[in-house]
């Protein structure tokens, strides 16, 4: 058989260890040709053998070569023309990715960044519980598309967890869920356009991605000063235009200053004078070690504040689950720029979610990591207290997060050395937006890191911290 | 006391059944005040006791009455002024949503509706089998947002099944995870836009959801008509400037018909000739009948075809996961579009999908779906030809639904005679976009009713059907 087929169609009952009966039969000769062709053994436009002769070769029925043929035909690998048989078809041959891409990215030893709680402690075995009970006795229409708003049982967990834990003015009909605070506010920036709003105003400390989310839905987004009490919200009245305002007022994020009464006050003065939109951001609420948490402000004026909350600070961010709570004139706004179905959210993890917030495993590990988080807190401050005592702490009372102040113009000597340390840490700078404030300081995040890890972080951290003029050990 | 607070306050140890120790106490004190402002029994500008005298009245520590006060002026419930003491603050009474908000819908007693499989038949203890594998031996990372391409393991896991099932040319690098099709096809639609594609041509039956989607970012929609061999891609050529072409070439959807050979070889020789981008939307490629699966165009030309694939008609909507396999030019395009990171779909849900693929689950239950998807099929072929001999069923040699052919101008009446008889159906003009075909049809769902169900609405069916020329029961 001078044949360039030959070769690669003759050894294929062998070569693939081919189960030689019936439809497993067909399907091996099929992938054996195609794999051929796309290997190039068959290049474009060869002639292959009759099915009659291929049949013959391989000592199998010509039917099951005629319907193997007849398959990569329909599927475009052959081509078959009257009077010229069949032959292989002509394609494009596809480029290799770089395998660069596959490459695993390098992390240092110690991380004190920002975004994530404790993942070693996500309670596995109880959200595994959770979703089998909830699983289990779901009713059939669960596994279809819901509604925009999200699944009913999670609406009313979340009213009534956000009512008693955070003060927060609820029913189910005015909460949406949604796979973030990143897919909440983009939703609202959508409806803010709509409405004509043309202008936000953000914090001058922040996350960039959520500015840009603002920006991209065609607002502008000029800056809020915050100083040591939070946002200057007495300043929304002389920022041209503005007809939202995003803040956080519980815990700022990153300074970690809760907004005071007056400033509270203030704001909602601005919304009923102005007509404008709060946007509370109440991302880390449930975490303040000292004393009760702040309740939430959308309380005090339900018509006009849009509350936003997560699982991304209690439990996890990789179960991409939020909410928001919205004035009442809003919600059919919301669910139309949702597109009426829930497009985003897994029901099975709404339902998993609203089992585990019903069945009390919420508030449990929400206070289980109120501890942990509170102690590794306190462990940060008496070792900085130790090992670098002129050094200040703040945004202590809550969160995950507290920031370390430094001497003017060493934040970046700072980070660079913790790199050096293969330590990898936030400056503040990071999370500055049109601030007036030029301050120096690391942003740290205490409660990331393993238990394991911990120890060496904040070695490390202490071990690259400047002298200070109030530090014993710089004096010297 | 003639104060009005008096009746609101003094009665709130007994009323609330309050644990009268401790910091429940604050607790209970602060949530009865906070209740009676937010009811209005203490109404805004009221002046409250002061600490010492509630508390005297009370029998419990100043210091209580005190911190709860201090804690209702941080959230800004009461207000403190020098000299003026404590009052309630001034706030806008939220207004209840409307009732009906929350009213459930009513549904028919059937429906063959298009959109979803049969979720009574969701393996429920194999997907929590697998939740249990997969979150039990996830690293701790896997709780972290996650980066945009999505979970490396599921798209292994697609990667190896796609090849096998489908015959796509992959590897994990092009495979991008998205919360469905809708999902997808946004971000593509993007990607398109940035690449100044200004037209994408679309089948002349199809959902209206998607054709939006592609509107909605700006692009034009010219109709590719589709006929009895499905779309009538030559005609591609013809329509001024399409960039690019959305087909279903497995499975036309509605109309059934698989992409015939000449034309899958035709749509590729447009792609090259024009430099444009195939969209091949292979939504229910596994469930083909009588012979194996067609296989994917897209292994004919990876670099010019992107490939959707989702498991809403595999398993069930409800869990929002899909996927699309890309050239590798534009990988770097679609995560840029998707925010660099997985803003949207949920780790733990991609690796339960990992590992349900991986374990062989999810062939498992496709085949025994498609053995239960065929046995109905052949129920409604039976069913028809005994009771309305004369109606002729098209699109029957894959997917989830059928055609079911009606005289010219009795589509609607058909329909209107279903919901009589409680059945809920769609007509096939439902599905056309720009078509110069105009015949009566309906497309039945056949996989999504529950057993309980099925014989009912197949009565309900045949009942409404109207006689035809070849139907001996209407020549009587």
């Amino acid at each position: 058989m001078g044949e360039p087929w030959a070769n690669s169609v003759a050894g294929i009952g062998t070569d693939l260890h081919l189960d030689l009966t019936g439809p497993r039969l067909r399907a091996g000769l099929t992938d054996a040709l195609r794999e051929a062709v796309r290997t190039e053994r068959l290049t474009p436009g060869t002639r292959l053998p009759s099915s009659r002769s291929l049949a013959v070769d391989l000592g199998i029925a010509r039917n099951t070569v005629a319907n193997a043929y007849a398959e990569l035909i329909a599927e475009g690998w052959l081509t078959a023309q009257q009077g010229s048989g069949t032959r292989v078809a002509r394609r494009t041959k596809p480029r290799r990715a770089a395998p660069a891409a596959l490459r695993p990215r390098t992390h240092p030893t110690y991380s004190l960044l920002t975004g994530s709680p404790n993942l070693a402690q996500f309670p596995r075995r109880e959200w595994l519980a959770a979703a089998r009970r909830a699983i289990t006795g779901a009713p059939h229409e669960a596994f279809a598309l819901g509604e925009a708003n999200g699944r009913i049982e999670l609406r009313t967990a979340l009213a009534n967890y956000l009512a008693r834990a955070r003060g927060v003015y609820t029913d189910p009909s005015r909460i949406i869920i949604c796979s973030g605070f990143h897919h909440a506010l983009a939703l609202v920036a959508q409806v803010l356009k709509d409405r004509r709003v043309r202008t936000v105003a953000v914090e001058s400390y922040g996350l960039d991605i959520y500015r840009e989310q603002l920006s991209n839905a065609g607002l502008r987004t000029p800056a809020l000063q915050v100083d040591e009490h939070g946002a200057r919200v007495a300043d929304l009245n002389r920022l041209p235009g503005v007809g939202a305002a995003l803040i956080t007022p519980a815990h700022q994020f990153p300074t970690g200053v809760a907004l005071p009464p007056d400033r509270r006050a203030a704001v909602l003065d601005w919304a009923r004078a102005t007509g404008g939109l709060i946007l509370e951001d109440d991302y880390d609420g449930e975490f303040r070690y000292d004393r009760s948490p702040v309740g939430a402000l959308q309380s005090l004026d339900p018509e006009r504040i849009v509350y936003f909350g997560t699982v991304s600070k209690s439990l996890a961010p990789g179960l991409r689950l939020a909410w928001m709570v919205l004035p009442a004139a809003l919600v059919p706004d919301v669910v139309a720029a949702k597109g009426y179905l829930d497009w985003v959210s897994s029901s099975l993890e709404q339902l998993t979610l609203a089992e585990f917030i019903a069945s009390g495993a919420y508030d449990k590990h929400v206070r289980a990591m109120r501890l942990r988080y509170r102690r590794r807190r306190d462990q940060l401050v008496a070792a900085l207290a130790e090992r670098a005592p002129g050094i200040r702490v703040t945004g202590l009372a809550a969160g995950l997060q507290a920031v370390v102040e430094l001497p003017p113009g060493t934040e970046e000597s700072v980070i660079r050395a913790a790199a050096a340390h293969d330590l990898e840490v936030s400056g503040i700078a990071e999370f500055r937006y049109g601030s007036t404030d030029g301050r120096d300081a690391l942003v740290i995040n205490y409660s990331a890191p393993l238990d394991t890890e911990w120890v060496g972080a904040l070695a490390a951290l202490c071990a690259v911290l400047p002298p200070t003029a109030g530090n014993p050990a710089g004096a010297t």
